[in-house]
């Protein structure tokens, strides 16, 4: 059974476990509306990773999590063998709706791994439940660790530029970028943001400036295409966008846009931050190795049912592009902020581990 | 009347005068359909004006006139004073549509000086209708040798970025910037063109797209915040541009984004130009001094009915930025190609007029 409701007062929580229910938002329908959507069958969880009802990585690390604790409840197994078998079953469904996305088999695994040391049936739903929760909670927990370690490189009365939605809505709670944000204002500082639309998918409008709104703050939206003049008319005082990808020589490697983005602050002097957990930084993979994924052409030729271009034309829609280590002033992690020379600075994030 | 056509065949001339009737391209049905409208009233030219249906500086300009060639084969005046009086309350109406448009005034004065010189009511209609058809005629000559003057900086197989949409639509026919693209082919060479949408009112999308893939170019369509990423992976050889306004000095006005286009451009060691007619040369005004329209939040957030933000938010929309001289490798006009110092090179161009 799927039960929706509203709830417009309370903060955001993009994912959580009540009542041996998993609540979602349906990011699906915002900024329109903010509904919150009631799963009791870990396949609505799997439908709702695929139809984007929940995006952004780590949210959706902790939903296949939550998955796997229904389909713990939902077992009719009578010995542990038969529970593991139907739990690798669901953990195969959850896993197929986005294949690609990392913190998604990351969050299966951690399960797994916690179910197969229970003994009984029992105790296998005690440790998959707990665990799930546990893992919601940590997600937030580094999200305002980050956030606090950011926020001493903001300014009262500064007025902060995002790009694309690393809030709340990509994770459980707080966000990486805008819980820097949170943490800011928090600390007794006033901060205005501004939030770039984000095309061709509009993370910018439909989400950061939803949820930045939802918290009272005062943000301001802008096309993509006025980043240059906002900050040649001193709008901006800073810039902090989150990541998907971090290597080891500190490029980024975050929403498309991220990159001009991070030229024109350096243009004009403005400082441009990065936030994300050390679970982001890839310390294997060169920067010329990370492939950048092209996405579909009706995202851009297109806004909904709505056709904005002609027919037959090409199309060139990468969802990433590489930020080089020179345009960053810094990369805030819940283990401190890293600074260039990043090669040396970032490894020593995981030895203070 | 206003009768309405299709033709998928011929080339795009944006505005026309055919059997005693004015003929346009209905921009407001782009890219889905294209068609044409007949007016033979010059209340229905206003209105095409204000809804829209065309836009763009020296389109305007030569509607305008093609509205008063109307006017005057409407008037049942019996006098020639008659008859002035007629075209001043119908220059009146015209000019109302979009009272900041210089070209419009503009165009709308040369047809009224003309009248003034006939001697009788068939001398004057005469005189009309002859200047607004020649005035048309020489927007899409100057375009034609700012073509010419601009393609030898074009090489063969150069893949070309544009923004906004500087072409044909925005002209009697030809364009501006296109106008260069178009030329250069013309000239035997090979060319590819990146468009980007151009938000928020999407012109790269809806009309360069359009055209160009009308006119059988190879054209890629790019949101706008991928214009960093083309660059950094060498899908992008040169970019050329429209303006609004130049000043002496050579900072360019132009449609909001040229600015961050022009700096990514300047980032990867691309020539970024410029093409315009010698009347957006505005010799007078200091670049400081230029007033930039701010337009309806609206714009930004939503996409026809669909609305991609929340309320209550607030929207910066400026129409236009400014590029400064130091990113641009030139600026074409049917005079010469200007480069730096512009100061010295500007002036230049209308000595040798």
């Amino acid at each position: 059974m799927t039960d929706t409701y509203s709830d417009t007062n309370s903060s955001l929580r993009t994912v959580e476990w009540k009542n041996n229910k998993v609540v979602m938002i349906d990011q699906t329908k915002l900024p329109n509306q903010l509904v919150f959507v009631e799963y009791d069958n870990f396949h609505q969880v799997a439908n709702a990773i695929s139809t984007l009802v929940v995006r952004g990585a780590p949210a959706i690390g902790v939903s296949g999590a939550f998955g796997l604790a229904l389909a713990v409840l939902q077992s009719n197994a009578t010995s542990k063998d038969e529970l593991i078998l139907d739990l690798e079953k669901a953990k195969k469904i959850l896993f197929a709706t986005r294949p690609t996305a990392v913190n998604l088999g990351w969050g299966l695994k951690k399960i797994m791994d916690v179910a197969k040391t229970g003994n009984t049936i029992e105790q296998i739903k005690e440790l998959v439940i707990s665990k799930a929760k546990k893992m919601a909670d940590e997600d937030i927990e580094i999200n305002k660790t980050m956030g606090k370690n950011g926020s001493v490189l903001f300014d009262d009365n500064d007025t902060i530029m995002t790009h694309c939605n690393a809030g709340a809505l990509a994770t459980v709670a707080y966000g990486t970028a805008l819980g820097v944000i949170r943490a800011t204002r928090e600390s007794g500082k006033n901060v205005k943001v501004i939030a770039t639309e984000t095309r061709p998918i509009q993370q910018g409008s439909r989400l950061t400036a939803f949820e930045l709104k939802h918290d009272g703050f005062d943000v301001s939206l802008i096309p993509d295409t006025a980043v240059g003049y906002s900050m040649a008319n001193g709008l901006v005082n800073k810039v902090i966008v989150g990541a998907d990808r971090i290597v080891k020589t500190g490029h980024v490697f975050n929403k498309i846009g991220t990159y001009q983005v991070a030229t024109m602050a350096k243009q004009h002097g403005i400082p441009f931050y990065v936030a994300a957990p050390l679970s982001t930084i890839d310390l294997e993979t060169k920067a010329e190795d990370v492939i950048i994924e092209m996405r579909k052409g009706s995202e851009v030729t297109g806004i909904g049912d709505k056709k904005t271009a002609p027919d037959g034309i090409n199309v060139i829609n990468p969802a990433f592009d590489m930020t080089p280590p020179e345009l960053i002033s810094g990369i805030i992690t819940e283990k401190g902020v890293a600074t260039a020379p990043y090669d040396e600075s970032i490894p020593k994030l995981f030895k203070a581990n």
